[in-house]
């Protein structure tokens, strides 16, 4: 599968652990960085993964901060985004299964690498349920806000 | 403080405990629905509380569906919105902080009534914690998205 991974400083020690696991587990991964230690805004990176999603430049994606919030926040403002953040396995499935996540967000400050990796493992592996989700997965693509706060 | 309140069927009971909790603690809250236990689709109820709080009729919202991902991510799609999903009073913590999170999501079927209390609790008590933070909660106000999906 061909995955997308940002992150902000916070994240970045565990965005390259998950990147060489993704690569080693056959994906193809496309690392939007940062690349190195130096502070930046997570609204940056937030915003080029969710246009690398929101694209179909890549089909899923993995959204990383310290807590995981600021992140899951600035990728869904991407209308073709749906962007869970999680903290364990049962809700990375769920995100899949009822409503089609194609971006998982985690807090490296807060989860260890392997509930990291079960999360996302669970995220890649799960099918999106259909059927009644499906007109509510719908409802999401087609915001109703305008682009200017209100 | 003003709250919205909003969820879909599977957090009903939920909703109406902590909507009880939060008037008994002194908080002026509006509960937007649902009413009954028809099945209603999380994105109505979600960007029906993203424009109290992004409209400034309400200063802050708790969001809840049966993950609590799915309304997170509808009530994100408002650009004067922040909405966390947290699990954890430490998030929930973190959430104010660092984001300035105006609206919490909870997930039902996930957590328990006390720690969905506690989540509530450091959600309202927590200030902004500004300086570095301040920059980046600006970018999230002012999305790089159009409307349609990619």
């Amino acid at each position: 599968m061909r995955i997308a991974i940002a992150s902000d400083h916070a994240a970045l020690e565990l965005k390259a652990i998950l990147a060489d696991w993704l690569r080693e587990s056959g994906h193809d991964v496309d690392d939007l960085g940062p690349y190195d230690e130096g502070r930046v805004d997570y609204p940056d990176y937030g915003y080029k993964l969710a246009q690398a999603v929101g694209s179909g430049l890549a089909e899923r994606g993995v959204a990383l901060c310290g807590s995981g919030i600021g992140i899951s926040i600035a990728v869904n403002r991407h209308p073709a985004c749906r962007c869970a953040r999680v903290d364990d396995s049962l809700s990375a499935s769920l995100a899949r299964e009822h409503n089609d996540a194609n971006v998982i967000a985690l807090g490296a400050r807060l989860i260890g690498v392997d509930m990291a990796k079960a999360c996302i493992a669970a995220f890649l592996e799960t099918e999106f349920a259909g059927g009644r989700h499906g007109p509510r997965v719908e409802k999401l693509t087609h915001p109703i806000f305008s682009k200017e706060p209100a």
